[in-house]
């Protein structure tokens, strides 16, 4: 997946976070798909330290911006979206599913700059931290099992919106063609005969049945030589 | 989203992996998004323990199962997928990303059971794992930032399986599970030895590159059977 402009429009939000494995965690993911620009609010000190100090920290923890507040963090940004793990909340705000709030995050990041917000792992976002967003985003989950830890959150965020950028989709597998899977059928039926597996007087009905069992498994170009390979040296040691 | 009897159907197996957080997170995982079979093989003991114990630990935990070895593990599941961060393989396995992967596990959901590989936090999973497995299966990361942390990975592949709201029908034919395939391989290994296929001092690289052979085929269960029969026959006759 290329570098993508757009992706550095995002900007990640911590608010308050307080495990520096989390910290490290998000900040993984966003290399993992390309994003760049990670901002903590009011972390806890050592945590945020721990995180950037921690062996293999990344670019991105280490220029990580710091605020104290919110507002601070997404004064660039026209569109603020807070995730959520409940389904309750206090302010109405406009709760959207993961995969159509991706969606319209992606189309703002074609023009303007986006902050996407992650509360404590506690607590989740305060009512305050949510007076600051448009609208609030969740990941649909288990009743009973709600809440996400917060390193995954930020991953299964990213990856929804990267994920619609073309994914390949064709395997690239070359199949047998009938030649092959042919020259397979004879060797086979030859070893069968061979090996006393065949029935006297059933030469017909075996070889109906063994045709129809190789064209069922779905044999590729590239092992149908080795195949034949294989049924040649039975062949060799059967008559040896 | 309701509890699901196709999701009970696949197993997350975690090989060989060293850190209790990581456990526990893709324990988590499973409850936000109603999986419930968590298999482990051969985990670094204090890891378990301690998972299983932390604070909070699930009932998906407390029920994983313990396994030594990859090849019991799977043995009740007619598709193996392992999951990798790299793009380039020792073995000629089929590297599908995520999205179109996920696909084609949901649909065999469907019908039976499938076992989803996740290897340990250092080195992934082994040749000798990844023998066993019948294609791979990658999250489609960024150049330079290709691995991803284990709990997250498993975050994001469980999401993908139930980010479709619709599962596409089930297939209906009914494939070997990995037991009679391992049956299958066995003989055929048998085979190659008496019949001098197999080259002195090589047996290692010759059992790899067979286990990924006959995986490569899609078995049906009802032709399992057949095969077996015919190998045995072979073994009889080099035998005689």
């Amino acid at each position: 997946m290329p570098a993508d402009a757009k992706l550095d429009r995002l900007r990640v939000v911590l608010v308050a976070s307080r495990n520096p494995l989390n910290i490290g965690a998000a900040a993984r993911a966003m290399g993992n798909f390309g994003f760049s620009n990670l901002r903590v609010v009011n972390p806890y000190d050592v945590a945020f330290r721990e995180a950037r100090s921690a062996v293999g920290a990344s670019a991105i923890l280490a220029k990580a911006e710091e605020y104290k507040s919110v507002v601070e963090a997404v004064g660039d940004c026209t569109l603020v979206v807070g995730t959520t793990a409940g389904r309750r909340r206090q302010l109405r705000h406009l709760l959207r599913p993961l995969a159509p709030g991706a969606r319209i995050i992606r189309k703002r990041l074609g023009s303007s700059s986006v902050a996407l917000l992650f509360g404590s792992e506690k607590r989740g976002l305060s009512a305050h931290d949510l007076s600051h967003c448009h609208w609030l985003m969740h990941i649909p989950t288990c009743e009973g099992h709600l809440s996400m830890n917060l390193g995954q959150a930020v991953a299964l965020c990213l990856y929804e919106l990267v994920r619609a950028a073309k994914w390949p989709s064709a395997d690239n597998l070359t199949f047998a063609n009938a030649g092959e899977i042919e020259r397979i059928t004879k060797a086979l039926l030859e070893a069968l005969r061979l090996s006393g597996y065949e029935k006297p007087n059933a030469a017909a009905a075996t070889e109906l049945k063994i045709r129809g069992l190789v064209r069922r498994l779905c044999l590729q170009s590239a092992d149908a030589d080795v195949w034949l390979g294989i049924l040649r040296q039975f062949l060799w040691k059967m008559k040896s």
